[in-house]
């Protein structure tokens, strides 16, 4: 569904082209200060222009609609919306005869009843995303002083970016990449295990990012490779600190003081110039399609600040749930 | 918290060294069948016994409390106990003091303030996973004739995995391991995007079993390094089949009725007999610590059928929520 | 918090003089068909207009941002959002210096630190209400051939309500009413006990709304004067059908296929322009206030369309967690 | 379902001749103090054998089976199980073709298709409340100082209660009454409207309680024949105190500080001794049906203990989200 949080819960909704898409957030202590101004730095970070990214550019105006009065959130849910300037188009009236490769037209078309909204990918674009920035503008406020930062660290197994985006570019063709994720300054305590640890949260944010197809946490796969006595982070000082931070900042769901560290792959774009093969539902064979139109190289750059947002909103309503149990 | 689930829904309770742990499921449909004998097969995968299992035997005998009658689901919340032999042992009276490296010792004590049960690891016991196991056997039932396996891959890097176990048991150590799920007659169209996509849910549940630090899907980390043209599965039958599942049977996160795959890294158990370094809170200096009885070399053996149940459970509710939504 | 149900969830959001107020609706099935036009005959009935209602008008026209394309739900959420017209008055500056008696004015201000949107009610207006109809509107659709209706039953103790009201306003003062609520076609099985029975869903949402002080099912108070032979209802025919109607149409907490029935009391609007006596926390002393504006004389002439929102809303999410637990 | 909160979550479960019932309760602080001893008191209030309840004795002995060591809450679930003596019993086996009048026999038979326990009234059994109380004793500690108090105000329709329920004995039948309740000492704040108003929350619960046809705050009913004038409640202290309480403690969904007052309407016992009409679903005609065994003449007056339980866990519950919203 479309909600995720206990107390701090957003609900993400909209269509690409549809009139707008944005957010509602509820549980957002009253008194915190937010601006409309706030949303712009991140906002800019996820929007396209830089190589390899989509040069069609959408104005991307935050609009509050409700919970924010005098700089401050005032306690009832706040809504955010950006209006599309594109809306009902008609480009993608075929794809749910002939799928995209890689893209959700088949199975949202199969899983609707072929009522679901396919424009521009309807609410499985990417633009949905913009929702989840927002929420994360507000998460970090809530979580102040913990620190979010994510940042590309390879493309196409390259750290040089620009030129693995270069060779995919000069191909037609995309490339994927990988995200790392750190929060500092988190206290010891967040996380409510059995079922909603700081990984299980997190991750389920990560994983409703279209395109990531893997995350892990401190160590991760390397993990399975390791010894025990190599593996355990020893405690070295009366705050905590550890020695090395396999563990990724969090022992038994629960985040130990640490650095919290997180990473996650991000797939190729489906969308290619490249000719591919695909299925014609109507002619049942398969046949060669282009896809036309500009689309990223390689959406992995935009999805940093998407990935603190993630971070930020499992953090945000995990620390307002650790509030409410601190009575005893 | 320990709830999982909209309409399927688990909650897990018990802590290691209590009268009893166990689960709550609602949501199960009634009529389904089930059995205590039902519960055999996946409780003995579980259990220890294997080379590098812990050879501490209990008799993990589960006792329904609720929510069956004469063989079968009610249609009220099902309970089923199971009784903890080894009760209030006080072996672990200093654990708050001198936190064991990689356990949840230090970050549970915070969290509660000190009042957790620390003996035998408590609600962060491994032993926990008992009541998932049973929740998996019945969410099995419930999707059937989806099918799920798993299954160890490797361990410590080595296919050879009494190789692996034997040599670091050799050296009073643990080690680390992989685990491959599979899910075999998925329909297409389960999956709740926005945020309850497959493998949303499916990493929640994985991610909160304790050990586990990383989580792909499909392609997973090696799509990072992929192109378009390359990781994008053409469609090459009617029915939705793909020349190549790099999707790991999920696009847009609803599943593409290919099979889902999926590999998760377990991380070397903590407890090892070798001498390590640890804090002790009390005299405000790093010192050696000893652990000792008796434990897991390689937990990874035990989380296949963990896994199943997790993937199972996940798709159980999945299930459910699409028949809610097929009326349109 | 602002959001309920299961399966349908419905998310209201907005405050009386912010930009904008509405519904985020998620849940609805794929399919059903919705126009603007739908919305028109319930809202109308919602709308101020008849004598003892407040003569400000809105023109309350629904926006739908996302959620409906080609006059269909698309799967993904419904946000129907009303444009405010007169934003930001502060006309209601001092209401928390000197609380309207019976408002939310004094515990609103406390709860959110003075932090919430007082003009105009804020997020505790009347006007939010708006959001539920429209998710009634939505809701009927989805339960159809259930039918529900309600209606005033009388108005200060009158069943002639023009006069009670008449008499009301000639004195400056307001007046409660009694709303009567019917649900036919609605089959044996919906609701799920322990808590969340029929009686408990509708309850839950009937008193959401501003100024409901008292729910009763069926027989209701006068249940607590009867013998248990004369509250009894024989069931007389194969379909379920009963010679009295005492439950109300449900048995347990679910349907019994017997119409269900639903009183609610309404208090008298709280703004009224004869002056009364109010605390003046600047002053501390208690003074004479007078409520200036126009406003309800009987707000309750107004509920029925919400009313029958709610147990709309009820239904649909039952109706729908109902068809979930149908495979066994 | 059989879950209640969002942070203080309860599950029930149970069936009244199934191995056990009890009470799941998730999210209580860690560092309570609780111990079996106190819940002796409430159970016993709830217990049969005043003039009235069933002379059918269980020894209701609780068993905490996790979440509590050292007579403190770990912090993790908490599992309370009562065993039942009379498990399996037969006596039940007709209900579904003979349903008894006002009983849940013939709606829980159609909704779980047949499956469900009948025995003893299965999961509708009045003893599920066992749970109830269980998970009350635990929330009036976690509310303390707010002291919730429910007493029987009247029984068919008398002050004189006993003599209500001898003269209902006497002619083999039963007899309805009201329960009132008072919250002293809440803190002005507590309520999360726009959906979980105090009054939400109670109800909700009130209305999960097998009888319970009626529910009002404060003026309740009477609200509907008021004048705003005399309804309104003016602020005469600067602790909030009013003149007059009709609000019952309660404006916008808020608690307001005053004693929050509610009533509820519970029906007389369905099962009496007199023959009454019944339809057979076998033979398919109505007919006269006779309800042996010893049975509850005046249900209400073992209710208000669980009424209070509602209260508090509805308090306890919005207690815990309010500290989490306090960060602004």
């Amino acid at each position: 569904m479309n909600t995720f949080g206990r107390i701090f819960r957003i609900h993400i909704f909209g269509e690409s082209h549809g009139a707008g898409i944005g957010v509602c957030i509820d549980g957002c202590p009253a008194g915190i200060k937010i601006a409309e101004d706030d949303f712009v730095s991140d906002l800019a970070r996820r929007r396209s222009g830089a190589l390899g990214t989509t040069p069609r550019s959408e104005s991307d105006e935050p609009k509050i609609l409700s919970g924010i009065a005098r700089g401050m959130a005032t306690g009832s849910p706040i809504v955010v919306v950006f209006e599309n300037q594109n809306i009902r188009s008609s480009d993608y009236a075929d794809v749910s005869i002939s799928p995209r490769p890689g893209h959700a037209d088949y199975t949202s078309s199969r899983k609707y009843n072929g009522f679901n909204d396919l424009s521009g990918g309807g609410h499985f674009s990417g633009r949905i995303t913009l929702g989840l920035v927002v929420a994360g503008v507000i998460a970090k406020k809530i979580i102040d002083p913990i620190k979010v930062e994510a940042s590309v660290a390879e493309v196409g197994g390259l750290k040089d970016i620009n030129a693995a985006v270069s060779a995919a570019l000069a191909e037609q063709d995309s490339v994927g990449g990988i995200i790392e994720g750190r929060v500092s300054g988190c206290p010891i305590g967040l996380g409510e295990p059995f079922f909603d640890s700081v990984e299980s949260m997190i991750s389920h944010l990560l994983f409703s990012i279209p395109g990531v197809k893997a995350v892990e946490f401190g160590s991760g796969f390397a993990a399975a490779r390791m010894r025990g006595s190599e593996h355990n982070d020893a405690i070295i000082t009366a705050f905590g600190d550890t020695a090395t931070n396999n563990a990724g900042g969090i022992n038994g769901g629960i985040s130990n003081g640490n650095e919290i560290t997180f990473r996650l792959a991000v797939k190729p774009p489906s969308s290619i110039a490249r000719p591919q093969q695909s299925y014609n539902f109507e002619l049942c064979s398969v046949e060669e399609m282009r896809i036309t139109g500009r689309h990223d190289a390689c959406i992995a750059l935009r999805i940093p600040v998407i990935a603190e947002a993630a971070a930020a909103i499992a953090l945000a309503d995990l620390n307002l749930i650790q509030l409410a149990g601190s009575i005893g």
